[in-house]
């Protein structure tokens, strides 16, 4: 049974934030400055609750030095018929107080802890509610933000007693209680750079980025959670919510998708805003974040179904977008990531956001979104949502942490604590280009090797350079300056022929260019130049953003292998 | 009488070009690299025929060292009944082979020419029908580049005789018979900063430019020919016809336009490409054309009805743009301009392409296109036609220089005399900001000064910097980064709130930033991010191109009055 606990009234707000009543806020909330509608406030607790007056913390993973703390108007009420913490409790009995229950308990070392208040207020919004009846150990140990005393203290707080010793083996609650959310998580290849593995970060080695497309098994991995379970069966059980502007629901399964809407095809690049980050860091201060060097980022064909079409087949007026109320579409993964795109990609004819179901003609791989996520081409791969269940048609942009904190820039001045609402979410993305292979070739080298020089008509020991180049907004890029004497001259690289697909120039173009060893000094310089003539930056100071997010500035490389200079 | 020559081949193929009948053409062309079909061959020859294997002049006014040279193919044939060029003509037979006839003279000096068989090479293309009839010394005055013996030589080649001695005045053709192309031009305001007369090019001064909407009077004149003659009954004769890509033709009035699609203002800039080209010159090398300062832009609102809506209603599938075969909208002036843009723009239901009567809510000044232009938002200026007379769809670019030519960017080692179609026209524009206004305010300032410090809450003598930033396609500025300390450290400027109109942020941002004496170095710098966060380049050599367009590296300017580093 159920202790009885009086926070009857703490109870019926969180019941008011899970039926997405209207309620009202403390002072000094985050969402009501960006839109004040109740639609909007009521959308704005899940998964993460930006409302409440508290230190919030930017990035689970990354960010050290955010704190918890507690609303500024409530009061902790921990009572209970014996004194808090010294009552003994079944596991059985914990496992009643599961997510759906009245009362949320979760389990820390022994400890039992009846979190229902804090569910609301929680930075990591409902993943705290995958822990809801078990232990919450095994998240602390992944989100390793917890692991600070004002987080232990926190949690204190809400005590209400320790596991039964009847129930523990060795002291300790039996690990087969322990949910481990990475078990999901797919093997992957080993030519992967592993940043980070739980949840996994693994860039695309230089040496497998000389083709167009980027074969599936060595595209990018970048997760900010786990994987959530999907079995073989998912694309047969997978249902997708569509939610109007107005509140209504409408549900697809992928079958759906598939049988009423035309099949599209795009090739298109995913580039994470941390691509080049470790440039950032090693040519001006360090920036927060997954140092990533020039391989998060790849090229696929995406294969699925137009979102504007599943908005038209909702009733959304498409062709007059901005003649109604939603401003924006936000996207929910089934793992707990959330992100939105403007109403006007969204609906534009020529946006291409598409709902794919694979990805370079096979089924989405599991950490590409099997059995469907979001592509929007040209935009931050942080909008295109993985394992997509959930799409939404509001005022507001999403309330996550990754739409309004994560994913934008501020001047070299700013941080860390920026005013968040004063930079825009990053959608389209800058110009870029990257060096991905530097190879020597002399009359001592292979055939295959020794072909370029045939083919650029040389007859001295020569340098072989290639790599890729690409700008966001569909913004074709119209020339690569490469400068083998670090940036006194230029001269233009070949850019090759490519198969790309769609409305606009998604894809990224790669290049070539060789230069005989007589003319090469120490240092190669590269840079891009896109279709509005928009360019990369000289340097790096001065665009340097604390979160080092959309690094582009010139990658100068030394004329030295580039296995050498990219690990 | 006409004089009986023996040149029927050559007419027949002056007509063929003028009625638009596919003929062959000799090799090397140009136009025929961009588009091989029958259809945009046919439009090809006009305003400036570029299928012809001759050198071309990039920019009439501008480019020196470009030369004329005779088509491969052709002979020169100057028979006559009597000894050619020793025939006495009288100047009312002259006057009898206008635009219209079927052998067109000009006079040039007491020299008569029957130029028919050159106008279809002619690089200005059919400009030189205005001297058709008369004399043609007016218009190579204004043309400097005619001022060559190579371009003597040519015109030789067609001289038929001279003018008969009884029609000279002191040895001249009497003076009433030339045309001043410019005759029409208005007069414009003692403010503006005139860089040449005919063709007018003068830019409005920085100090006049605190605001967000640009007066009429002083919004900058950028003519590459002359002011074409409307009276004031313009708007009433004024005929618009629209050419689909089926080659049929329908005519609007202004009253048809004004009366038939709903009125459309927004507001936008336009920028010159020019703009700041003196940065370029003075920071990296001399840059070919009018030496722009900061004040070759202007923000404007524009009133008028929506491209798209015209397109739909000549029966253009606006919604499927891209499943028809045309790719371009091209716009002719009725002075002899041409220019276009891509359908998707066109098309585009947030493109807000509109052909505009009313310029900040009056009716368009002379120089600005009355009775009727073009506005291409977030586009190059040169793209938005004044005089629009006629709208042709096209599966290929205008033809004209302005398209093919002058208005592209190279890299930094490429010029002369480059391969032109290696880089797109430009179209949207780049991210760019300045600096137009440097006050120094202290105890002693007027109290309108006086003002700053106090809502700014400073008491010591500061300097108070403003100006604008801006960037192509719509995307909104979203951060001025200004540094005192000729860039070691940065601030962010005020972004100025302000009523922009339109589905996309086609304005500048007005910015403002005041900074205490005490805390300023010898020099500013100001740069700008746009919201797909493309920055501004910090240098110029790198980014230098010999047409010197687009120019945008980081503005610098002296800590002393601005007047002294604009002038």
């Amino acid at each position: 049974m159920a202790p009885v606990r009086p926070i009857c009234s703490f109870l019926s707000t969180l019941r008011s934030f899970r039926n997405g009543k209207n309620i009202s806020y403390p002072s000094g909330s985050f969402a009501r400055n960006r839109s004040t509608s109740s639609h909007s406030r009521e959308r704005a607790w899940w998964p993460w609750n930006p409302t409440r007056n508290f230190f919030v913390i930017p990035a689970v993973f990354i960010l050290a030095g955010a704190t918890f703390s507690l609303p500024r108007s409530r009061e902790v009420h921990a009572e209970s018929p014996q004194e808090p913490g010294k009552r003994l409790i079944r596991l059985e009995e914990v496992h009643k107080h599961g997510r759906d229950a009245e009362n949320v308990w979760v389990i820390k070392g022994d400890g039992v802890y009846d979190i229902t208040d804090w569910i609301p207020n929680h930075p990591g919004g409902e993943v705290i509610l995958r822990a809801a009846g078990g232990c919450i150990d095994a998240y602390w140990k992944i989100f390793a933000i917890h692991q600070k005393q004002d987080v232990y203290d926190i949690l204190e707080q809400y005590k209400i007693g320790v596991v039964d010793p009847r129930d523990l083996i060795d002291g300790e609650v039996p690990h087969d209680h322990v949910d481990d959310p990475f078990s999901s998580d797919p093997e992957r290849d080993s030519r992967l750079i592993v940043h980070s593995k739980r949840p996994c970060n693994a860039e695309t080695p230089a040496a497998e980025m000389e083709d167009f497309i980027t074969p599936n098994k060595i595209f990018y991995v970048r997760n900010h959670l786990w994987v959530p379970r999907h079995g073989e069966d998912a694309a047969k059980d997978y249902q997708l919510t569509i939610e109007t502007y107005d509140g209504e629901e409408k549900k697809y399964t992928l079958q759906d998708l598939q049988e009423k809407f035309p099949e599209y095809t795009i090739s298109a690049v995913l580039q994470c805003s941390g691509n080049r980050r470790a440039h950032m860091s090693a040519n001006a201060r360090t920036a927060n974040g997954i140092q990533w060097n020039v391989g998060a980022i790849g090229n696929a064909e995406w294969t699925g179904v137009r979102l504007r079409d599943i908005l038209a087949d909702v009733g959304f007026p498409v062709g007059k977008a901005l003649d109604t109320e939603a401003r924006h579409v936000q996207f929910s993964g089934s793992e707990a990531y959330g992100a939105s795109i403007p109403i006007t990609k969204a609906a534009d004819q020529y946006g291409d956001v598409i709902l794919a179901y694979k990805m370079n003609g096979n089924p989405l791989p599991p950490d590409h979104g099997y059995p469907l996520r979001v592509i929007v081409p040209g935009h931050v791969a942080a909008r295109s949502v993985k394992w997509v269940n959930k799409i939404t048609l509001s005022d507001e942009e999403s309330t996550s942490q990754w739409q309004r904190r994560d994913y934008k820039c501020f001047g070299p001045n700013q941080g860390p604590n920026p005013d968040w609402d004063s930079a825009p979410s990053i959608q389209e993305m800058p110009v870029q280009s990257a060096l991905t292979s530097l190879k020597y070739i002399s009359a001592h080298s292979s055939q295959s090797q020794r072909k370029w020089l045939q083919a650029y008509g040389l007859e001295e020991d020569s340098v072989l350079l290639s790599g890729y180049a690409f700008s966001g907004g569909g913004r074709e890029i119209v020339r690569v300056d490469i400068s083998a004497d670090d940036g006194r001259s230029w001269q233009q690289a070949e850019l090759l022929p490519s198969d790309a697909k769609g409305s606009r120039a998604w894809s990224w173009k790669r290049w070539r260019c060789i230069l005989p060893n007589s003319q090469v000094g120490k240092v190669f310089v590269i840079k891009a130049v896109d279709e509005a003539y928009n360019t990369q930056p000289d340097g790096y100071e001065a665009h340097f953003n604390f979160r080092g997010n959309l690094t582009s500035g010139w990658m100068r490389v030394e004329n030295k292998p580039v296995k050498e200079v990219s690990e």
